[in-house]
């Protein structure tokens, strides 16, 4: 019982920590997402399309959180966007200490929005606050549309659902409507948003959304 | 650094039974394969396309993992084949004890190939041995070409790499030869088959190196 022990000590101390995160995005007026799903499902993708549809409007800075290489940061680096890569080494979720030091870490005033793209990863995450004020999961067509039943902790912990790839329909034996049924007889509250980070399809309703969230702030 | 001792010694715990697992199956002459890779690549699409075309010729039975839902079995089933589910509730990777407890419930003689279908996850079943021959890792042309970059610890214990979803190339950012080089430079001894679990394309040589390692047990 004392793995049992630790665990939960582990996890009262990041959810210690997560409310304190909460607090200082909260006085600075940030609305603050934790951005999940699998590996290849389009975390990377979705930011940069958010990034290039609001970077006029909106002042956005990214948390990337990968086990190794810094190769998501340098995507968002590209697009003239303020971003801290965190390299877990191994550890297959970020955890609320290192989104505050990363957070220390970036010298911008007036943050509007802040991105955290946690690690690649359906499982671990979810049991991890970091503070922020949604959790933003993912699902692309490609994955089958068993998903939410199959890792239902993640989707219940969410507060929206993005279903991405949605081009590739006619080649995948997957259905959206299927998608949507099963994640929200897992989570009935969800908010739910079909895109395609390829075309650009629905990339436009999601950030109107995002926007009104700052409004709301 | 009491947790690093209690998951050092978890670890050891497991890699002992693994042993015993291993030693088990090579009495029976069983090959035994450790399937691993990110949710939705398609495990289970694999091992149906695999029973579909060994059936005839091979005893196979199957150990399905899962956080939540026997889906998976019931897929397996499907096709007359023994099968285990195991639930992990939550957890993120199968144990050898699991796996131990799973095969004791099989009660079939002869078995020539067992595969063990980990939960959905590309980082933390890289450090559990199973007791497996080899590790197999899908990875599919829809997650992108940078995975075994960003995910090495798995692609460096693998012994086999299947590149699935090979039909939606045309479709996706995504190209077969940096998969390829990405994953040699990270494990240059890695044996790869590309493979279209949707039209069938590469199951046959897949298939074909299944067999010739039962001749080789």
């Amino acid at each position: 019982m004392s793995l049992i022990t630790i665990e939960r000590k582990i996890l009262e101390k990041n959810d210690a920590i997560a409310s304190e995160n909460r607090k200082n995005f909260s006085s600075k007026n940030i609305f603050a997402i934790n951005l999940v799903s699998s590996p290849g499902s389009g975390k990377t993708s979705l930011v940069e399309r958010t990034l290039n549809h609001l970077k006029n409007k909106t002042k956005i800075v990214v948390i990337e959180g990968d086990v190794q290489t810094d190769l998501d940061a340098k995507r968002i680096e590209a697009l003239n966007t303020p971003v801290v890569q965190i390299v877990t080494n191994g550890a297959c979720h970020l955890e609320a200490n290192l989104v505050r030091d990363a957070f220390g870490q970036l010298k911008e005033n007036n943050i509007e929005i802040l991105i955290i793209e946690n690690v690649g990863n359906l499982v671990c995450p979810a049991g991890y606050d970091l503070g922020e004020d949604v959790k933003v999961i993912i699902a692309s067509t490609t994955e089958g549309d068993d998903k939410p039943l199959k890792y239902p902790a993640m989707f219940r912990n969410s507060s929206v659902l993005i279903i991405n790839k949605i081009d590739l329909i006619p080649f995948v034996n997957c259905s959206i409507d299927a998608i949507k049924k099963n994640a929200l007889s897992i989570n009935p509250t969800l908010k739910i948003f079909e895109v395609s980070c390829q075309t650009g399809a629905g990339i436009h309703e999601w950030c109107d959304w995002l926007e009104n969230q700052i409004k709301n702030e």
